[in-house]
């Protein structure tokens, strides 16, 4: 899987590199810092997750390119604006200086903010395939729901009100499902939806897995933060401790953790069950979700 | 017009009101920014332009809240993201303390985050008539292009940019044009893309109206900024030369700022006579641009 992971990432890297140079103004500052922003490292494992959705249920990768590029947006905004210093004050991301390190602290704010647009012009002037081209208006109702005060930024917003005092598990689920499930459901729903009716036809399951990877990826996010090193992470280790933010670990003890994600793998395998299609790349990145280094 | 302009506020509100209404987690304080951000004040400008372009093409009120409800949030995104530290640090906006003194800065960042994000999902999930559904991607685009990197966000980097040094006239207008310039042209549009076909086949004319209105609506902007009061304006009086910014006035002296608002009225109104509708509202709005007090 990781093969695939890589080929989607160059994919993926070199579609949102076209976008930009789409924008006139190439030698300003913003443009530069949306680059910076967008191309410099990262999994891209929401991309991934469009393309695998949308080649089990027979779209052709140029089929998914659309929607890849605006949900990778939308995670590159999120993670300029969380690193601000009004937010978690994060100088490093994936092992270089964070955007308004790099640049300014108003240039980071402006580069978000064009990155979130920038996610909804490829959504709705990229290409699709035929079959999607009636599902368009609901893929961008699915990225604005994932993404703002239903989704997303209420995952921030509750997350940093939780800093600095002891949150029960409910509430850091709760969290957890709009700060980072509610994008990664979305990557799935809109790999789906690129496949036109069919991919309408097996929402249900494929929520059900979105829902147990996404936790799944966080309780993980969380397990690294203790146990891996800030080479490894890209961001400086132990970070979380040093907020005071609630965790997995802290609230069930770092082996308590591993079972939960454990147990939220087994629900993801089983949501596939039930899916008519060659699910083999689901299970397999539900395996490297909790599986990963950083 | 003004009481047109009161009661399209009016509209505008309730209508803003009752999609926040929608939005879960009413408690939170995300949501209680954003209802400050979106509802306290405003002269409603562009929903107004909304109304306007699409009533004279035919169009009832409840076919153009939708858009005209989008195009105000991203508009008051834009403002709760200016007025944060890293950009013009304002704390007065409409006679009040800023979203960041109201609440703090992170919650401003996640607030604007959030209502950009908004303005997407009214535009994706709110009413239109059965004329202007065909129409809902383009005024998808048309708001994006407005906002983000070909638009709005552009025009603020350029405008931060030029702070303490000499910007050519040029210069400035390609800040203003992209500044305030596009969202208005962009409400203009979703008034006009609301009314389905009739409305495009009006578009050159109705760009036209729109750049010289949005430039002359900045023009109006610095005029005011040296010989109004803080009191009128809701905001400090001379903060432009405070922040040593490039001003109409600065480059045109104050009469030759005054004369090129007169100009720009005078396009405006030369482009909607070869519109065959009912363009008085237009006119009149283009004649409030230069003469507002606030």
């Amino acid at each position: 899987m990781i093969e695939a992971l890589t080929s989607y990432q160059q994919r993926n890297n070199s579609q949102l590199d076209a976008w930009l140079n789409q924008l006139p103004h190439q030698n300003q500052t913003l443009i530069k810092a949306m680059r910076y922003g967008l191309l410099l490292g990262g999994k891209r494992a929401r991309p991934f997750l469009v393309y695998i959705t949308g080649e089990m249920l027979g779209c052709k990768p140029e089929q998914l390119d659309t929607p890849a590029s605006a949900v990778e947006c939308i995670h590159a905004y999120s993670l300029i604006h969380d690193d601000l210093p009004a937010m978690d004050d994060d100088e490093l991301r994936r092992g270089k200086p964070t955007c308004h390190v790099e640049f300014d602290e108003a240039t980071a704010i402006l580069t978000g903010d064009a990155l979130q647009t920038l996610a909804f012009t490829i959504l709705a002037e990229g290409e699709l395939s035929t079959d999607a081209e009636s599902n368009r208006i609901k893929m961008v109702q699915a990225l604005a729901a994932a993404s703002g005060a239903q989704g997303m930024c209420m995952g921030q917003s509750l997350d940093l009100k939780a800093e600095n005092r002891q949150v029960s598990l409910a509430e850091l689920e709760e969290i957890h499902r709009n700060k980072t499930g509610a994008l990664m459901k979305c990557a799935i729903r809109l790999g789906a939806l690129a496949a036109g009716q069919k991919g309408i036809d097996v929402l249900p399951q494929l929520d059900k897995y979105a829902d147990a990877i996404g936790l799944a990826f966080q309780v993980q996010d969380d397990i690294l933060d203790i146990i891996s090193d800030t080479e490894t992470l890209g961001k400086p280790q132990g970070s979380d401790q040093q907020l005071n933010k609630s965790t997995y670990p802290a609230l069930l003890g770092l082996e308590g953790a591993i079972n939960k994600a454990h147990t939220l793998l087994n629900e993801a395998l089983h949501a596939l069950e039930s899916i008519p299609y060659n699910t083999e790349l689901l299970e397999e990145f539900a395996r490297y979700v909790i599986e990963r280094k950083n």
